[in-house]
């Protein structure tokens, strides 16, 4: 506390991220990254912009990242007037919620969700209320169809991996016509369905992409919003009164390769999936209730052991899984889809944790 | 307009950058880049970063960037604890804005100074005073030793290149102990001497610096500030309610190694001040006025010709440069201190023009 800080630091409770160990001897399953190296294009993109000295560096970037916006409108099909890019989504949804999400009214989320949001919420003032997921931890529609100044869920959900089908998705927002709906789709590459599909036809919905886990870009940070033009005309005001340049040079030419690689999008996707089938059988063999996941995670819980002890007991065994001490999941452990080697060593600890006292 | 937008949308006016042109046959003086590479360690360090197949770039960076708030601290003589970090100097100066600058009383800028900072209150709702500077675009610190709700100021001071002296800037620091003086450094190493040495003494002090300038990282966006540890703490708990990883790997491990080679840093910025004092010379024999400049670019007028008029004729002959529509300085040019060929373009497309109609 300081008589120098601003009201609103006084109120802040920031949002703690998973742990980012510098020792490398870790089975890393605790913060959603994908287990595979980014496209060899992404490689080639930054060694061409580095050139033989680095030169282009002392060059601001495009302020605008007109080159990103052209790759990421046509891969979806959309004008790049209905792109906006972000330092990671984290900063995307930032600026979503002082820009689009303050309003009169509170805004809605589910009660189990990313906890970054109402940490946005304190930092911009704005008002929201929870909404229960059931108890199968799954979003009701009709608790979206009520008054209010916003709405924003991850889909699939985070932590619990769950999917919303398009078609609910899409109720929610026709339901809404004068609340923006913010899909936040960090996770939706791993057996979801995109509502950007949807953006030509709802003015009031904004889809939020990342390349952190899908495209293996999490050490760029590089996320972007898809929207119709006047939201992302107000992302855009709000960006350039924050910060002119938020994407460096390499990042931005190796989101664009990131974007291009299709192929290996879909192998190391396709791979991500087929690891989490294997590791959900696994894990029920071992006793546990696993959450059905359409994400790059499972959420699963022991129905004799206790989550915190579960996940300090595989921290000793240097397995890395992200536990949330919150109200309903605490029992819960969030562990995220590595190799299948990473499964294994996951699975072997479990195992001897399991038979112990 | 739309209705989706929050109240802070409707009344924010951006800031422009300059052009960041597209295409490189441009003599390009008009955002203050270095017209030097950065240090060759640079580009070794984001290679060892990136290996033989960028797969650390599927990592999330260190979220408090602790190798390069060491580096930093080390380099000024601080703890890490005094160091914060930013995706750019403006992005650092945003959370502080939010953070550190708004309180019930307006803050004090200069009339004319850096155009971002009357932006940032408009997206936080800080109330400012502008305070006149001098007839020769001089602050004058008795000005600033009245009662205020914080003070902010470049020194030099931007677009003018005026220097105000270390003894006359701890005088404004010592004056208001109860405010948050923050001095933005950008161009502090073209020939001032830093206010980070007052640190220690001040806990009211907030010195800001980037690497766009002087260690040629424009392209890479790396900004820091130093201040007593509360000072930090304040803009840390912003940050982490924002982004929890604003700097990507290349960048940090990028401006570690341009922070560390201060054999380079100091060719660089000595080449700079030497072209500056040739370029002033010229331009007065030109029949400019040009104020005595700490940073690296002038700031002159021609006695005889229009501002805006000679800019556009400059861009012309393919020469950028920055002018500003504003009251007081519309006369003037921003000329960055480029190489000595890049003089030598502006001053050969300058003659053509004084020599015309």
């Amino acid at each position: 506390m300081s008589q120098f800080w601003s009201a609103v630091v006084h109120g802040l409770t920031p949002y703690v991220p998973g742990e980012q160990p510098k020792v490398s001897n870790l089975v890393k399953l605790n913060t959603n990254e994908s287990p595979y190296p980014p496209s060899p294009t992404v490689l080639e993109a930054i060694r061409e912009e580095l050139g033989s000295d680095a030169a282009r560096l002392r060059l601001y970037p495009d302020p605008n990242g007109d080159a990103l916006k052209a790759t990421i409108a046509r891969r979806f099909g959309l004008a790049a007037g209905q792109v906006f890019l972000g330092n990671g989504s984290d900063e995307v949804l930032a600026h979503a919620f002082q820009a689009l999400l303050k309003h009169d009214q509170p805004i809605l989320f589910p009660d189990i969700t990313y906890s970054f949001y109402p940490v946005y919420c304190g930092l911009y003032g704005v008002e929201f209320r929870t909404v229960p997921l059931d108890e199968r931890f799954a979003m009701r529609v009709e608790d979206y169809c009520v008054a209010n100044g916003g709405i924003i869920f991850p889909n699939p959900n985070a932590p619990t991996g769950r999917l919303l089908p398009l078609e609910a998705v899409e109720r929610i927002v026709a339901a809404n016509p004068d609340s923006v709906v913010l899909v936040d789709e960090a996770y939706v590459d791993f057996g979801g369905e995109s509502a950007a599909a949807l953006v030509p036809r709802y003015p009031n919905l904004l889809v939020v992409h990342t390349l952190s886990k899908s495209r293996s870009l999490a050490g760029m940070r590089v996320g972007f919003a898809l929207g119709d033009a006047r939201l992302i005309e107000a992302l855009e005001r709000v960006k350039n009164s924050f910060n002119s340049y938020p994407l460096d040079r390499l990042a931005q030419c190796a989101a664009v390769a990131a974007l291009e690689d299709e192929a290996w999008f879909d192998t190391c996707r396709n791979q991500v999936m087929a690891t989490r089938a294997r590791l959900d059988s696994a894990l029920a063999e071992l006793g546990f209730e696993v959450l059905p996941s359409a994400a790059n995670f499972v959420f699963a819980r022991h129905p004799h052991r206790d989550g915190a002890e579960l996940a300090a007991a595989l921290r000793e065994r240097k397995v890395l899984v992200r536990h949330f001490r919150l109200p309903r999941i605490d029992q819960f452990l969030r562990i995220t889809i590595g190799t299948d080697a990473d499964s294994e060593a996951l699975l072997s600890a479990l195992r001897e944790i399991l038979a112990g006292a």
